[in-house]
């Protein structure tokens, strides 16, 4: 049985630029296998209707595209149905401005954009508050999560919200998940039934 | 500033050996690398005392070792320490019998064996009640991960306690998490704050 999401179209991006590196300064990771496949069985488990790896490197783009080939195309997706049906929903895309451009002609709005970080920092809003509010939205939500060592400044200022960081249940002195790990509690914490 | 954990103390292991494949034969898997990284941070993040991966080839083992000493004795760990220290954390052990008899020269009790399944079944503990369960045991707590398709019914069956499997929050037809995902998703739920 199916029932119908109570909340608005969400997408994730997962950001390899423009972020920065352990010196802060502006660079451009490269896209990690696993997040693919971690990223979009999660988005697809969680109910978004796209996930969104966004790279302004061509050759990059075209290596991830070979990996899901594997299983949108070619043997994998036989041998395991489920990994081809998350990776149906993954798109890689060069900028967050064709990201933005991709979610207004499938819904025909502008997507909301809600930043979040592993940093602690002003005006964020809590995980429980979002969920409560996430129901009444109207507009598309897109999730943006950063690589490296989070996303520049001048991108976290273009959202409109921003999350607060997951804190875990340790002594709090160690916080170092991997985007992999967060994007699961965040998905969870947001939507998790 | 440090809080005491309002909990004993709480063990994960990964589970190589025995698990089952897509076809439900007893199987050994193959050690990931990711999995060690992201289970790692996952746990320390969480405050948990130790996770342990185990498997019974040797040869697996020793490399999972040396991907890890790069980080705990090479140069990974001047780079990022906080890798080191999640690493610090891992055993790379051969079966379940010496993950017991670990934990019971560290604590002096038995663990209280609690299993994890993706899929449904009679007899389960939710997440919300096993957390609120934590605060008052008193022995330690091992947390039982499979890889593969799952952890055979004979191992299954020697945990005290099984919980829930994680339900998504989409129409409920895709729940093809990973399994680093799904650890950090229970840990969440179990120790989040």
């Amino acid at each position: 049985m199916t029932k119908k999401a109570n909340h608005p179209p969400i997408y994730l991006a997962l950001i390899h630029y423009p972020v920065t590196n352990a010196h802060g300064e502006e660079v451009c990771t490269s896209i990690t296998p696993m997040d693919l496949h971690d990223i979009a069985r999660a988005a697809k488990t969680y109910g978004l209707t796209g996930y969104f790896v966004v790279c302004p490197v061509e050759s990059q783009r075209k290596l991830a595209q070979r990996i899901m080939d594997h299983w949108l195309k070619g043997p994998g997706g036989e041998l395991n149905e489920t990994r081809k049906q998350a990776f149906e929903i993954v798109d890689l895309i060069e900028d967050l401005a064709q990201v933005q451009l991709t979610i207004k002609e499938q819904t025909g709005k502008e997507p909301r954009l809600v930043a979040t970080s592993a940093k602690e920092g002003e005006g964020r809003i809590s995980f429980k508050e979002f969920r409560q509010q996430l129901s009444g939205l109207q507009d598309p939500v897109l999730l943006l999560f950063g690589t490296g060592w989070g996303m520049t400044e001048e991108l976290l200022q273009q959202a409109q919200d921003f999350l607060e960081p997951i804190r875990g249940g340790g002594d709090g002195s160690y916080n170092h998940l991997s985007v992999r790990a967060a994007v699961a509690i965040i998905l969870d914490r947001l939507l998790g039934s």
